[in-house]
């Protein structure tokens, strides 16, 4: 069976090429991991593409709808990916936008990233990316689909590394290329601030009140790289992966530490899915 | 008969939704003005997809092959726009590249649009956008396909400006939603370097060549909104409008300078069909 994708509900799996997403990247996305038909994470899926959709005043989409073709994409699949893209729809030549409630739905099935387990268990090889992220208040935070930082970025290693660190133009560090970035100095936890870039995942959110719950003391503010080199320890998180330690960055080792393990057993106890 | 749009040569008009322009925004375009079937700047444009495709390590197509579309495309017209993007064609899930050689290919035609003839004749109002151009160098200069900050820019104003003026992060005049700015004073022509942003227009660099060739001193560097409100003349350049006046902006008038007319009647004596 060919992989389903869904567009405004329709199996054939194509779009204008009249359509912004295209012409543009006019358009935002979601990555959803999805386990026996449940998806864990749907509600804040959704809130960040709403975000998304304000942000740039694009139309939402039905919740109830969006939620039933998520579900028909990755049905009968223990464990997949399904990935949302809403675009502003088809337009007419140039940057306008018409404000005429349209949007266009994507929804396709992807196959579930077989990690190792040792990267859950010994941890990652983090490589330092030499492209930057440019700043820009009005994009940062939300899940655009103007990638091409990201995409330039991944270029620049092959299957030696687990994860790429991506740093703004001013040597901040922002997060991975696929994930957000924590680091635990003397027994606080502290992720970068992204009001200039980066997006805000929903396993970074989940990370900073689990912490803020059990008495972490956390911070979000700006990182450089020594941070991370001279951190006790350093994970990275997704909604995919649940969270990942660091084992290599900079030709320095790192131990899977107190902090990851307590924030990851709790990780999997209220959702046992992210069992490596 | 409805506007065409080749894909890969394909009539039908889609794209296969797991296509990374769509995705990433992964791919480069051109826009053509093409005249009774003729293209005056098609090396150029060939030329700029080109050096696209190889910072981006996008597989270039045939020029032969291309250009044959675009006639196709603008068949029986007088004149008429049509867009060329390149994407890195399709893939599956992950910002990884795989140099397969492939991409996808989209050529597509857009009605002429009928600018009135006073924006030659007298200038057009620009806009001073809010919205700021983000720095990166591994993405200034060429067209990509990732133009939400040019989206968000062009939603500030209605019909009642001609083009809005973009600054980067750091206040800089970078140049215009869909054109280059040139500045004189004092007998020196200047337009904004576009290292860390800007799209490297072919209209901005035949002003620049024949600047140079008619012994115009001519400066590529920093500029400030001061540097246009206190400004001999300011005009704008694109491929499709040739050069445009300006004639208001932040409540300040200004004239249809000499270096405007001087340039402009050199463009028209070359190029007849720029003629307003």
């Amino acid at each position: 069976m060919n992989t389903p994708v869904l567009v405004n509900g329709e199996p054939d799996g194509t779009i204008n090429a009249t359509d912004r997403g295209l012409q543009y990247g006019d358009g935002l996305f979601e990555t959803l991991a999805v386990f026996d038909g449940e998806c864990p994470w749907f509600d804040q899926h959704f809130a960040r593409l709403s975000w998304g959709c304000d942000r740039l005043a694009i139309a939402l989409t039905d919740k109830s709808l969006l939620w039933q073709e998520v579900a028909q994409c990755a049905a009968d699949q223990p464990r997949a990916v399904v990935k949302v893209m809403l675009t502003r729809g088809e337009a007419g030549r140039g940057y306008r936008t018409v404000a005429d409630g349209k949007s266009t739905r994507i929804v396709m099935r992807a196959p579930w990233p077989d990690y190792p387990a040792q990267h859950w268990q010994q941890g990652i090889r983090l490589y330092e990316c030499h492209t930057r992220l440019g700043r820009n208040p009005a994009l940062a935070g939300i899940k655009h689909l103007n990638r091409l930082e990201q995409v330039l970025a991944r270029q620049e290693w092959a299957q030696d590394y687990a994860e790429g660190l991506l740093c703004d133009q001013q040597d901040h560090v922002i997060e991975g290329v696929t994930s957000n970035v924590f680091v635990v100095q003397k027994g606080e936890l502290m992720t970068p601030d992204l009001t200039h870039c980066g997006v805000e995942g929903l396993m970074r959110n989940w990370v900073l009140r689990q912490a803020s719950t059990v008495g972490i003391k956390t911070r979000v503010g700006h990182l450089q790289l020594s941070d991370l080199t001279q951190a006790d320890e350093v994970f990275l998180t997704n909604s995919l992966i649940g969270l990942w330690p660091l084992r290599e960055f900079k030709q320095q080792q790192f131990d899977v530490g107190p902090m990851y393990k307590q924030l990851f057993n709790t990780l999997i106890k209220t959702y046992p899915v992210y069992h490596a």
